[in-house]
This record gives C-alpha cells, structure tokens and sequence, in this order.
C-alpha cells in the first residue's frame, strides 16, 4: 500500500442530501487526518447491491493500487450480516458481506494472478466507541477505513474469511453468429450499459446487427456525434462495454430500458 | 486546534448545480491550501435556518477538536444582521448570527464544563478584497474560517459578542407513562427524527406504543430489516434519537410527516 | 505555478450520480497524490458550451494563479476536435477546443496586460495507456491536468496553437440613456443572471427602471431582504452582475426567464 497520501474512496446509497456522508469523512479525518477521501457515487439506488457491484467492480481499475474503497449499501445493518475487508491485489474493499463484490470475485476466479484475502471485521479497538444498529457506514466501515489507510494489517481487523457472499452475474452467451447478452447498468444519462464487451463488436471487417426491444441498429459508433441528435445508437462506452445510447437523449426514457433487458448483437461476415 | 491538516466544513443552501460551492473552496485553498474542506451539505432547504440549526448540531461531534465549521444559511445577508464566530470546546462555527447555533447552544446551558466564546467578525484584513451584498459566504465567511485554519486567533477576528440569536428549540415532554415529542427533521429518505432521545425507549423489560398521526407502532426495531418492506417502524437512528420510518420506503411521502408533527411515546410497565 | 499544493477543479456536464468525475479523480490521484482536487461544477446542462464558458469565466478569479481549470464539456468526443491546455497569465484552462472559453479569451482582447498561450494536447506520454473514443475526461483530460499539476512544462504537452475556436458573446449595447443587455445564465436558484455590470446601475444619485419581458423594477436592491417575499427584484449578483432575482423565490419559474432574454435599464439623471 502507498504510506503516502492514500485514498478511501466512498460509494453508498446515502444520497447527498444530507450530512450522513460528510459525517463518514469527519470520523476519517479524525484517525487520518491526511488521507484523499474521494466520492465515487452516493446515488446507488436504495439498496441495490447489484448496481453497487457493477459500479465497484467498472470504477475501481482507474485508482492506484493500495486505495481503500469503501462501500455502504448495506439493507441489512442491524442484523447478522458480517461486516469485511478484502484485499485484492493490493487494493482494499471495506464492506458488507452481501455480495457488493460480486463482479470482483467473478474476476478472480478468472485470472490466476490474482491474489484475495478477506477477513470479518471483529476488532472493535477499530470502531467509534458507540456502534448504532443503524449506521456502520459512520461507526464501523468509515473507522476500520481510515485504521487501513494508517497501515494496520488485516490481521488485526479480525480472522479470516473463506466464502464471501455472491450472487448469480448475468453474462452473456454465444449462439452462431449471435451473442446474447444483457443491459446491466442504466448510467445517470440513461444510457444502457450492456455485459457484452469490447471485443465481440471489434472486428472492421464485419457488420453487425445490435438489436434491443424493437429497436434495429447496423453498426458501433465510434462517437456519440456521429448519429443524428435524437437518434439511437449503439458505442462502446466508458467501461469497454457496448452500449445502447440517444445523441444528446436519454435511452432509458426513449426506448424504455431496463436492467435485465435482452440485447443481442448478429455478425454477418 | 489540530495545527496540522485543519478541516474546513462547509453547511449551505446553496444546492450544487452552480459553482458557488466550488468558488468558496476556492477562495479557501487560496489562503490555506493545506486544509481539508469537507462538504457537510449543501441541501439545507433555501433558508432554513431551524433545519441548518438541527443539522450542524447533529454532525458537529463526528469531527476531530479544531474542526471549523462554516454555515452560510443566511437570508438576511446584505441586511445589518451580524456575522460571528463562535469557539465551543475548541470547535469553532463560523456564521451569520441569525440562530443556526440554537440547538448547540441550549447543550452549552445544560453541561457546565462547556466554554464557549463568540465574536463579531469586523477586521476586514481577513475578508476579500471587495465585500458584495449577496454573497458573504465567498468574501467573508470562507476567508475567516480560512484565516482561523492558520492558526489566526479569535480576538483577531473582531470584538467578543455576549448574547446571540437563538430561537426556542422543540423539546420533549413527560406526562404520567407518555412522553410528548415532535418531529424535528425529515431526512433524504424520507425518515422523521424526533427530538426523543435513545434513553427514552432503552428499557428491554418495558413494552413502547409509538403514535404519530394515525399510525401506532408497538415496538422500537433495532434493525430496518425486522420489518416487512413497506411497514412503518421506529427505531433509535443514527442520530440517537428516535426515527419513523418505513423499512425499504419513504415515510415523509407514505405517512404524510412533516416537521413539527406530534410523536407520542407510552410506556407500559 | 505554485508548487506546493496545487489544485485542479473540475467543471463538467456529467451529473454525480455515476462515477465518472470519481473516476477522473482516482486517475488524478495516481498520478499526483498530493492535489488538492475541486468540484467547480458537474450540473453544466448536457453539452451546453456556452453554460461552461460563462461558468468557468465567473468562477476561475476566485482561485489562485497557478490552478488548473479541467472543462469536459464535449459533445465532439471521438471526432476530430482538439484537446486543448491553454494558459492565461498562469492559470491553465484543459478542455476541448470548442468555444468553452470564448468568454476568457474576450477578456485578453480587452486587457492588453494578460498573457496567453495555447498547445494542442498530443504527447500520449501524458495520456492512459488505452484512450477510449467516449470519455476523455478519464484517459485524456485528467492526466494531462495531473501531469501540469506536477510541473511538466506546456511545450512538452503538444504544439503551439494560434487560433481557438470561439463563439460570439452577447454584449450589451447602449442607446441614449438606455443600456440593452441579456439574460446569460439561469442559476440553480432560478436566478436570471444578466451580462450587464455592476458600473451601469451604480450611481446613487441617478433613479433606474429596469425592465425584462413584462416585468418594471424601479431600484436596483442592496438585499434580497429589501423586497418582500415573493416579490420580483434586481441587483448586483455574486458575480458582479445585475440579477433579476424573486426574494426567497424562483425568477426562471415566475417570470419565464430564459437564456437571451433581453433586459433593458433606463437612466432617469
């Protein structure tokens, strides 16, 4: 982990409207007073778990390895539900154990550089003194955050952890020239980010055929602008990711996407 | 005060679409570019001064002793109302003086080790060079607290001020088994905190009835989750105060809540 | 440029409920882990140019010289406009060549004073290794701001630049004793910012009528508080500029204010 200056980052379903985020920085400002705390989003929706997984898993690559991302969307403070810390590679993920790494852990399984530790978090010399039935976030995840940033081991957070909570990731399945996959993320523009990649669509010299709902497109833009304003469109996006748009229009509204939607793109060689 | 990384907290209703925020750490950075400034919130409803007054109160204590809190709610800028800063314990609030330190004032009455000393901030030294009419928080507010990060004593600021502007704070009353409190915020979720402190429904041994409008809760849950989503509950919030609430939901829109609204607490023994 | 410290703002149209100005801050981060990064803005209207050149022209006086100003507003990503660094008497400006700073560079041709010089961003060195064709904000923009934060000089970003692209402002004009100006930015208040400065209406002895649509103000105020609640009003904004403001109301919603409406203020000696 880099001593100096590391960053937490935050993602909650805690919105802005409040101080409840602010409070979080307080308490790590507190035991660290010198660490870069960086929101990554606040507006997961209320307690979805699986947007918070898709949005760690897309956002974490872009931060320097030993960065401690912080994640709070958490339906089931207050009962069993474990509390932990991963690490992966050298960066850090605080949080519930309810699948919020889902995607994460998929990639593991992939790939067999990857290194993961987990534990539970059990030490409370790492809490607020007071911990509410309400608010880890404030008591528990935000202080055991800025006790990593400090250099604390894991092993002083609490014993280790075999099985992390997952949840069934929709991937995306070939079938001839057709590959079937799936919107994952609808974004804050109302774009529809798909599961299916890059690559699938990269060969230029070969037509595809993208197709969602009623919706027919011949071909991968290679910029937003290259479509009439108001005209849908397929592009790969920010994540690699192939995605549905509208120049300057919001697809979600339009052409009525959803999470989950089929989306299936045809190759004619 | 912390000499090393100060923080800065920023409270307004200034809403996040313009730079206004923005321009105010800006103005910050300029005079201390070592300081952490940490956005409290910026959704105080236009004006509200009782709501800024409940917020700073509830949130001040999660920050480290030095911590400068900066609160521009403040209608009646451009007007003769006084601008001062007041040092609590250590902890300094910079303001106009129009009441937004009620709540942290009526705790000063109640507990005798307390210290308190307030001033009017008159010495134009730590301003900007130019004062508008409209917007303190940019030419005055933000420099001072500023200038107080680098270690610029209070009696620097301007003449000490004796008696400030508080309004009369809801508080709680017993009768007989039943305590009558208020609602005194409604949350971004949609949550009503009461001004009915955790101590009041802490009895494992005793059974609670809970009545706000029409609606009659028969327990406090420790976890949001020991409800079915969509029923209402209470439980003791992040705050330590009891909240309404409705598990997965939205009580503000679903019972009808609103600030002021009468909650009553009956014991049976 | 000051080394110590420095800081990079950002003024975007991407909203916060991704994490896409996140994401520009991890790669920020990692390459200069000690900036002080600072949200100007991310509530530019979609793709609105003229929003951020006004925006970033009011806001950028309020920082100190040596800052870098990161605009990614960019309806032409992944088309053949320029990335662009242009520096103005020490503070650097990183953005799209598309007219998003025709409102500073109308203040160079008035002030014989300022320095300016512009580079096309070319040097990949300062690039991520992979630039995608949708967000140069994170593969482009944001490393660059990095890099320059860390004192790479302009010559080593690209070529010199001679001619930015710039759009014609809207400028008052006057006629006898009548000043015609326009509105140029609604605010997140409903505020409607006019291009008529704070010199036009600032002689005391003089009476003024100011009049946009329907609407007849006969004093420019000192206070909102000087009109009633409700009540239509101008004066001198936060920005130096006459507003027609509603005290403790919403203009834009009331009075129809919009982007290029004309406003009129007559002299009366």
């Amino acid at each position: 982990m880099n001593q100096l200056s590391p960053i937490i980052t935050l993602t909650t379903d805690f919105g802005i409207r409040d101080t409840y985020v602010g409070i979080m920085k307080g308490v790590i400002l507190g035991i660290n007073p010198d660490v870069q705390v960086v929101d990554l989003t606040h507006a997961i929706p209320p307690q979805d778990i699986h947007d918070a997984a898709f949005t760690i898993h897309a956002a974490h690559r872009y931060f320097p390895k030993g960065t401690i991302h912080t994640i709070v969307v958490d339906p089931g403070v207050g009962t069993d539900r474990q509390a932990i810390v991963c690490e992966i590679d050298g960066t850090f993920f605080v949080c519930p154990d309810n699948g919020v790494l889902s995607y994460l852990l998929q990639d593991i399984g992939n790939t067999a550089e990857n290194t993961m530790n987990a534990v539970t978090i059990q030490n409370p010399d790492h809490f607020l003194p007071e911990v509410s039935n309400t608010f880890h976030g404030r008591d528990i995840f935000a202080p055991v955050a800025a006790h990593l940033s400090l250099g604390v081991p894991l092993a002083n957070i609490g014993p280790l952890l075999q099985d992390l909570v997952v949840f069934p990731i929709l991937t995306p399945r070939a079938s001839g020239n057709t590959i079937t996959g799936h919107i994952v993320k609808i974004d804050g523009f109302g774009n529809g980010i798909t599961n299916i990649s890059e690559s699938t669509v990269a060969d230029a010299a070969t037509s595809y055929e993208i197709r969602v709902g009623n919706t027919r497109l011949k071909r991968v833009n290679r910029a937003y602008a290259e479509s009439e304003v108001g005209e849908p469109l397929a592009i790969i996006g920010s994540y690699g990711l192939l995605e549905i748009a509208i120049n300057a229009g919001n697809a979600e509204i339009s052409l009525g996407l959803k999470w989950g939607d089929i989306v299936e793109v045809q190759r004619f060689d």
